[in-house]
Parts: structure tokens; C-alpha cells; sequence
């Protein structure tokens, strides 16, 4: 079996932790690995490494090739798919399926989100495995949840005949019902959840495709007819920036009848906002949750997520508060669906929260923002033993450097110095420079940039290790 | 008349926007001056500037001074009285006393705190004015405040008989009652709330001190005899150090038969937490004070004060959340009162947001710290024009400057320089060193701190503008 791993999502949810270039699949919620990570882990031993794939979108690619290549698994951070543009899942999964199905069509392949929390592995293998049986046989299969409660925020599944132990044909797709309605569906025992999570043949699912999204599958053509060929690039960028954006559950699973839904026999949940983290971090016996810097007097079920700054409250009741660097959301526990709203706001008013954190990850590292005024920005660079910058040069800026923690090799126009800690150096305008950290330690540098504009997009870049160039 | 303004406060009502060494007097809440500065100003012109004193402790000398240099009062800021240590009002109120006893003991002294709100001026004045006729008298004069609504946390005054129009003799002082004592003595319309403002001849509060704390008495009369000479210093610290800590309700008021109490006409607010806010700006239509860059939707009796970063809330109701470089509070509107037992548990926990800001305002200009780290430390630096810090020296630290804004002139050894924008220096550990701000634009720096050891108290001074040396 292989696994597509879906990692192009936004990160509205969980704002302020999540940001539009730092959704909640990168995020590590409660344990040591990211969401992402975890689900791929989640696969061992069952679908081998080089059998995952993950599709994502290219402002993301860094940042999953990244979290990928600290699993240690091989050439795993290779098996990125990207898509030009983002079109929602129909195109996406439809991409992965025409790149599978090159070398195999008959390939099943398993459809799962990367930010979704399932703890019991082996339960989710059983599953994985039913479900492949049925897909083998040319059957769409998606994993329904049993509903332990009325929830309005989630597609519902009306079951079918029944074709084995947990598994029966769909009889339709329900979309988000009212309050009343799910009740019902709860209580009749005939619906389940919609997951998101399926599995099918290549084949399937493009034949699926073409019966019910024919422009799609049009597009979806000639991009096989281009992979491996020297236009494959361009055809791709053409082809998407055309298709239409549509969800594979509107696109074909509602409207196919080869549908089999399998009861998933594991815990799940698809973390949908912030009162969801009671799924991952357990909590006390006031029903809060505490993680970080945090003084609650008379709060209860109010759940603090302090990054590093100090949180104080008193008097909280169901509550949500989340502290980052650069921003604090306070939320109505029963409202944390409109945190999503909140990101509307702030692009509407042009607060650029929303964006990135204040420390932004790099492949050689990170960067935090400390402080920028009329003409200058204060950064704290951290580069990884061995990792190097890319060689560069600015228009409006100069740099000066201070070695706070490990050696820097500096490449400073003709010259290559190495800078101790407590020493600094000084990169003039339009010069050719470069930062690279020769040694076995992180390498921390203060730099203080001075100039006229100091955007992240005045680069000129002339090598990179990272194929920024 | 003469006006004792009592600036001694600590700072653990208004956290996180007050801090130990930064408490409310010292605040700008509302409009352009802080409550101190309003303090003066609102004296004006009833009392000259040069009748003016401000009682203060050290810790608190140096922004109290140059808050009052702000108001461009001429000798206004040399009128500060420093208890040695803080004893509470009444030894506080003895020792400006004893001053100005020393040249006029017949002089009526207004004793007012510095961090009320009080709008209209004229009816102040006039409140004042009837105040200073009784005190003239020899009688000890407090104001009282007609109470809208069953305060508990106020003293009130038993109203005796009248002697004049809005002026009674006081029956007795209640300490702060429970709510149902407070409701009764409302609806009597016998009761007043104690204002905390009195006003006496230096002679009378000296008789009466005599009369019910003659420990302190005698500790005052040491010291008044020493004023002037070279052991005056010495002999003040001997006495607090020693003087018992009492307020002057408890100590003075409470027991002398001589009060008289004068009905204040102007509008009053102690300040004393943060859901009295509304009294400084006024709420919306929604019932929110909203201050800084907020994003609230579906917020209703919530109070926002954001210095600085962004705040985003969902759903809140009659909450305050005060927000600040460094920490973050949100609080039930009703439990304001419970911020004091926050910065107690800061206290306990050794975390240190309850002492100071993330800036420190210093005679000089003021310092961020931006970021600290093992071995480092990144602080902003800015001087205003025509300043300069001590010539000072360290033992554990060196420091690189970058000059980001305006003209630095730098002793570094024997050496003097001018360091210009986008131009840095060095000062290597144990070198006396001095930044000065020779231009007419404050200068901006930023300064990496490298050592093993980078507390304030590694500095040796050997020359100060400030009298700091």
C-alpha cells in the first residue's frame, strides 16, 4: 500500500500558534513531533517510506521537506509533491494518482490528512488494511467515525448495505447538517462521520474522476502525458491554473455509488479548533489546561497554550488562551470556530500576525525579528553545525554581525574570516557575502541591519545549498 | 496653602501596566501627563509650584524627578522628600511635617495622593479653599465623598455635627464594611466615603501625632533637630529604619476628636483597580474600552488595553485584559480587586514581570531589553539630546554598539570618538567607557552585551550627571 499524505492546509484554526506559512500540520501540539510527523510514523510498519508521499504547496516546502528529513528516513523528504497552486483537495489527490499511476496503476493508495490525531496505531492498521481489501477490489473507500455526539462541524455518512463486519456500501454523502438534524443521525445509528481518510486504486479514482469531473481528468491527461518530459513543469503550472477548485468529497465521493465506507475501530479526532486540544494534552481537575508561563486563580476548563511570555488570569470560566511572541487570542471555548474569523480581520486590516511567526525557520536555521524602527531591524540568526546561508547581496541594506554563541565563516565580498563569539563584522551595501557555520555547535549571530529598505526581498541570491538561486 | 503630593505607591493594582519601580502614580492611563503630573497640574493655580512637595522612596526618585522636570515647573522637582524606607502614610506625613514646620509651623499642608482622578479643577479648588478655613482653625481636615453605590472596599466617615455648609464635625471612621453595613450606611445618608485627602496646619498633625503615636513623635523630633546639619542623613535612615509602619487613618484619624470632614463638590475615582478604567476612558456603545491594536468580535463590557502587540478575543463579556511587552493579564471585571494576589504569586514564583518593564526609563532616556541568552544580551539603547550615561566600567561584560539613529560621542578608554548611524564600536570588558548624545535627535543603539555575568550591578561609576556615582 502506499499513503498520500495531504499537507497543504491553512493555518486559520489555530491562530495565533498556526500562521498562513505555518499551518497546524507543522505544529507540535502536545508530544515531541509534529503532526505531520506523527503521521507519518503512524504508518510504520505498514506502508514502507518510500511508499509515503506528501503533496503540498510550494510556499510550504521548505518547511515539510524539513520536518520530514528529521524523521531520519531516508529519501523520504524526496517523495514531495507539489502542487503549483492550490485547488483544493480534488486536484491535489488527482495529481498524486496521475504520478502513481505511471508507474502502477493498479497502486491502492491511502488518502490521509496530516493534521488529524489517531493514538491507537494498531487499531489504524486494522482499518488501513480492510479498507485495502475492499479497494483492491475497485471499490472508493472512505473511513467513517462513530459519532459520540450531534456535531454540526462534520459531513455525515447514511450507510448502505452491509458488504462485511464494519463495512457496508454508501448510500449518500450528507453535507454539515443543523442541530436538530444531526441528533437525529446520531440517534438513529445509521450515520457516521466523514473522516476525510480514504483509500483506492489509482485507477479508481481517475476513473472516478473522469465519469464525474471530466474537465479535471482533461487537465489531469495531459499532465501524465508531460511527466518526465522537459515541459512537465510548465504543462503542470498551465494545467492548474486553470482547474477548477473543488473538494474530492463534493467533486466524486458524493456523487459515486462505488462507495464503501469502513468504521474506523481507533480514536480520532481532527483537531477543527482550539477546544479540541483537550483531545491531545489531558485536563486537571479543574478542567484546565496549562502549558506554559501561566498564574490562573479561580479559572476552570480554561485552557492556557503560553509560548514563553507570562499569562495571568483570574476568574476564567471555558475559556481558551493562546500567547505567542507577537499576539494573544483569548476565546469563548464554545466559539473557537470563529477564530477563523479573526484571521479574516486581520488581513482585512492589514495586521500582518496572520502571516509568520516572529521566529521563521529556515533550512540552515531560523531567524527572529527583535525589534525593527525607522531604518533598522534587529534579527537574531541561529545556523545549524554545517549549514550555510545562501551567498547573497543587498541593494538597500548593510549588515553588522555579532557572534553571541559558536564561529561564523564569514564570506564578505573577496575576504573569508572566521568570527568568534564576541567579535563582529561588518557587511556593506551591494556586497557579495555570506554566513556559514563551519563548526559543532548552533552559531547565534545579532545582526543590525541599517538602510532605506529592509524587506526580506531584497536579495540577490548567487548560490544556494537549497536550490534558492 | 502648601500641597503635599504622596508618591510613594507601590504598583501591584494596574499590573501588568504597573510594576514595583513603575507603579500607577507614574502612569499616563488616559490623556498626555501621568497621574502624578495631573496631580500637580491640577493644584494650578492655587498652589505655586514652589509650595509643592512630593513624598517619595529612592527606588522611585529618579522617574518621580523627571516626571515633575517634564512640567517645566521651574524648581518644582528639588521638592522631592525621600523616605528612607517605605513605613506606611503616617511617618511618611510626620516627616514632610517636620519640614515644613522648620520654616513656617503654622503652614496648612494639603496631603493628596498621586494617583487619583479628579476632572473639574474649580470645584476642587473651591473644596480646597473650605478646607484650608477649618484647617486654619486647627482642626484636621479630610475630604469625604458622597457615596453612589455600597463600596466595600472604602472607608466611610460617621458624619457628627454640622459646622458650616457641606462641613461636618467626624463622629468616627469605619474601616471598610461588609456589603450589607456598606448598603445601610449608604441609604442613611449619614456616612461619607474617606478620600484618602487632608489638609491641616504642620503644627496640628504634629499635636496630634504627639498626642497617639508618641514613639513616632519622638522619632520626628530627633530628626527635625538634625535637619540642616551634616548628620541629617544619617539620623533620618537611623529613625525609619526603627519607626514602626502605620497609616495615618489608623494611627491619627481614627483616634483624635478634632476632624472636621468637608464634602468634596468635584468628581472622584481612586483608581483602585483596573475596572475603575472607565472613569479615565469611557466605554463604547457595546460597553468596551478598547486601547491599541485589538481585533474583538462579539465582546461586550470587556476592557482591551493593548500597549503594543496585537490582542484578538472572541466572545467575552465583562472582562479586562491588559496587555503588555512582557506579560499578559485577563481578568474577570468583578475580580479585579484579585490582581494584587497575582503579582503575589510573581513574587513567589520568582518570576520577575512584577518588578520592572521590558523599556526602563532611566535620567538619561531608556533602555529594552530585546532579547537575553547564556553569555549574551541584546538591549536597545536611547539617549536623549544633550545627555549623557555615567563614565562607567564593567568586569564581566564587553559591549558592541551599532549605531542606529542619531550621533553617538563614545569615551572608550582614552579615547573619544563619534560613532555616526550604521557605524559601531567596541568596548572591551574592564575599559571605562561613556555614551553621550551630543546631537539635537535622541540616538539610538543597539548594544550586544558578551560576558559571563550581565546584571545591572556589574557597573563601577566614576562620574555621573545624575549624582549616581
Amino acid at each position: 500500500m502506499k499513503a498520500l499524505i495531504m499537507a497543504g492546509g491553512q493555518g486559520t484554526r489555530f491562530w495565533p500558534l498556526s500562521r498562513e506559512l505555518y499551518p497546524k500540520q507543522l505544529l507540535k501540539l502536545g508530544g515531541g513531533h509534529t503532526l505531520l510527523q506523527e503521521t507519518v510514523l503512524r504508518l510504520d510498519p505498514l506502508v514502507k517510506p518510500k511508499d509515503i508521499f506528501v503533496v503540498t504547496s510550494n510556499k510550504l516546502l521548505v518547511d515539510i521537506k524539513s520536518q520530514l528529513g528529521e524523521l531520519g528516513k531516508g529519501a523520504l523528504p524526496d517523495n514531495i509533491i507539489l502542487e503549483p497552486e492550490p485547488k483544493n483537495t480534488a486536484p491535489a489527490i488527482g495529481l498524486a494518482a496521475v504520478y502513481l499511476a505511471k508507474s502502477d496503476p493498479e497502486a491502492v493508495m491511502a488518502v490521509l490528512p496530516s493534521d488529524h490525531l489517531i493514538k491507537d496505531r494498531a487499531k489504524f492498521h486494522s482499518t488501513l488494511k480492510k479498507a485495502g481489501a475492499f479497494a483492491k477490489k475497485g471499490h472508493l473507500v472512505v473511513f467513517g467515525i462513530g459519532p459520540d455526539k450531534p456535531e454540526t462541524g462534520y459531513g455525515y455518512i447514511k450507510l448502505g448495505k452491509g458488504v462485511g463486519s464494519g463495512a457496508h456500501m454508501v448510500e449518500r454523502f450528507v453535507e454539515k447538517p443543523d442541530a436538530k438534524t444531526a441528533e437525529a443521525y446520531v440517534a438513529s445509528g445509521e450515520y457516521l462521520w466523514n473522516s476525510g481518510m480514504f483509500v483506492w486504486k489509482a485507477s479508481a479514482i481517475l476513473g472516478e474522476i473522469k465519469r464525474h469531473m471530466p474537465e479535471l481528468y482533461k487537465s489531469l491527461k495531459k499532465i501524465s502525458a508531460a511527466l518526465g518530459k522537459k515541459d512537465e513543469g510548465k504543462r503542470l503550472a498551465d494545467e492548474f491554473a486553470q482547474i477548477k477548485p473543488e473538494s474530492i468529497d463534493y467533486g466524486v465521493m458524493e456523487k459515486s455509488d462505488n462507495v464503501v465506507v469502513v468504521k474506523a475501530s481507533f480514536d480520532w479526532s481532527d483537531l477543527g479548533s482550539w477546544s479540541a486540544i483537550e483531545d491531545v494534552i489531558p485536563p486537571d481537575k479543574d478542567g484546565n489546561v496549562v502549558v506554559g508561563r501561566v498564574v490562573d486563580l479561580d479559572c476552570k476548563g480554561t485552557t492556557f497554550y503560553a509560548e514563553g511570555r507570562l499569562v495571568a488570569a483570574v476568574g476564567l470560566t471555558d475559556m481558551v488562551v493562546v500567547d505567542t511572541a507577537d499576539a494573544t487570542l483569548i476565546c469563548r471555548k464554545d466559539m473557537t470556530q470563529k477564530v477563523k474569523d479573526v484571521v479574516g480581520v486581520l488581513k482585512q486590516k492589514g495586521y500582518d500576525e496572520y502571516i509568520t511567526h516572529k521566529t521563521v525557520k529556515r533550512p540552515w536555521g531560523s531567524y527572529t525579528v527583535l525589534q525593527s524602527g525607522p531604518g533598522y531591524k534587529i534579527k537574531r540568526i541561529e545556523v545549524n553545525p554545517g549549514a550555510k546561508l545562501s551567498h547573497q547581496m543587498h541593494h538597500h541594506r548593510s549588515e553588522h554581525w555579532v557572534v553571541v554563541a559558536g564561529t561564523a565563516r564569514v564570506t564578505n565580498g573577496d575576504e573569508v574570516i572566521n568570527v568568534h563569539v564576541n567579535e563582529s563584522t561588518f557587511i556593506p551595501m551591494s556586497t557579495g557575502h555570506r554566513l556559514e557555520n563551519p563548526g559543532k555547535v548552533p552559531l547565534q549571530i545579532i545582526e543590525v541591519q541599517n538602510g532605506e529598505y529592509l524587506e526580506e526581498d531584497d536579495i540577490v541570491r548567487f548560490g544556494d545549498d537549497y536550490g534558492r538561486s
